[in-house]
């Protein structure tokens, strides 16, 4: 188990009750990155569950988590042959920080998909043409260290105060030290933009208040193609649509959060 | 207060808890329309939190639900100045149909969007142009009463035996006895298209597993337009996104649900 693995790991320590070490490497800023928070909860409710995959997981994001100790906790609602539902929630010195409600079930990693629409356009530039954007920026030196992230130069203008005025984010995404993607990685991939807000003129963080995503089929070793992009910026709220490419060209994942705009700094 | 209004009143009858006469008018088969229900607890949601409008709602869609007495639960989980943060809940016969999590806010109805997105391509037809497709469906027939829809034919061979090959739906949306569209009517419409999956040859009816929505804007008044699509058809899964535009040209819900194809019939 790599490094991503053990940061996410749960320990079962009662029914539907699971504990967890929040890893600071996965901090951006004060706040653990909601992807990372996503992966942790993920793995309790497949635990909890007879089925190999989260599906389905809808979170609200009600307070900022830190590093350290903290728990989880899986209410299984419903088990069926093809699905079972869980309530998910993180709690932390008694405070709930995260409900989630979570779909797992079990994806053929052989399966052919019936109908598939086309890859987003434009695709990421090949890797070579990238940036690495975390890097430059002073809060994000922990978790740009955790994933190895390449970025489309033409979305990162925001980097140097010249948004490119269409919410919109391209990288490539793997784990730095060659862990494979798996269900628990597509979780922190769809999180693991930074706000796509920031290419209309926002500043700073923008906190999710609600994300949902979908894994859509077991992803092929190697690098992620993550394509952000949002619809409307209005009173304060923005959309982020999140698609996740494996390296076989197939759609492993999509997401879309509704977030505040940040207050800047 | 119109048909649609009454159907989705609920009754405050303790902390959390209100009471909903269930109405078989949004029956399709023998299952109530999901949009429906959603609709009924984000009355509940809101009337349980100090904010107007049912900002996000994501759903997990447990049990069929037939007509008749439920209750909602809510257990409000967090609130603040932007947004109150709700587990709410459907029980009908001692068993839970829905479990969801809704985020409430007050949107400003004079809001000017900071950035909005261009219109799907293509548009909705003029609606003198498109059919009456619901009227054809013998099971739909209740809740085709109580939905005013209008299709763009290219989308409807389906009906017909001819699936037009692209998980694509569009039409004009209202409620036949003139009542605008409000936060709850919203609710409705993104669930009112029949299943996308239908245009890749599956037939019948599509369970929703998972549906997320998101109140983006106030809607004017005027039909709207809706623009179902979707990316992946495998495993027996597939997404459905859905767009609602309101008459003055604005992005006002978004919604995305993840479903089981029907097994026919």
């Amino acid at each position: 188990m790599g490094r991503f693995g053990e940061a996410t790991a749960v320990e079962r320590v009662a029914e539907g009750r699971y504990s967890v070490e929040l890893d600071d490497g996965y901090l951006i800023g004060t706040a653990l990155n909601g992807g990372y928070l996503l992966a942790v909860l993920a793995r309790a409710a497949v635990d909890a569950t007879p089925h190999e995959h989260p599906i389905s997981t809808a979170a609200n994001f009600l307070r900022v988590s830190g590093p350290g100790p903290a728990e989880v906790r899986v209410d299984v609602s419903k088990v069926g042959r093809t699905a079972a539902t869980s309530r998910v929630s993180l709690v932390q010195d008694g405070r709930t920080l995260i409900e989630s409600l979570i779909t797992t079930g079990t994806l053929d990693p052989a399966a052919e998909p019936d109908w598939a629409g086309e890859p987003p356009v434009p695709p990421v530039p090949p890797i070579e043409k990238c940036t690495e954007g975390l890097q430059n920026i002073e809060r994000d030196r922990g978790f740009a260290d955790r994933v190895d992230m390449r970025f489309d130069p033409a979305t990162m203008g925001w980097l140097d105060g010249q948004p490119a005025g269409r919410p919109e984010l391209r990288a490539w995404f793997r784990l730095p030290d060659g862990e494979d993607a798996d269900a628990y990685v597509l979780a922190l991939a769809v999180d693991a933009l930074p706000p796509v807000a920031l290419n209309l003129g926002a500043k700073g963080w923008a906190p999710t208040v609600e994300l949902t995503w979908h894994m859509r089929a077991v992803p092929a070793p190697g690098p992620l193609a993550l394509h952000g992009s949002g619809r409307l910026l209005t009173g304060g709220w923005f959309d982020e649509e999140v698609e996740v490419w494996d390296s076989a060209g197939r759609l492993v994942a999509q997401s879309r959060q509704i977030a505040r705009v940040g207050r800047g700094g």
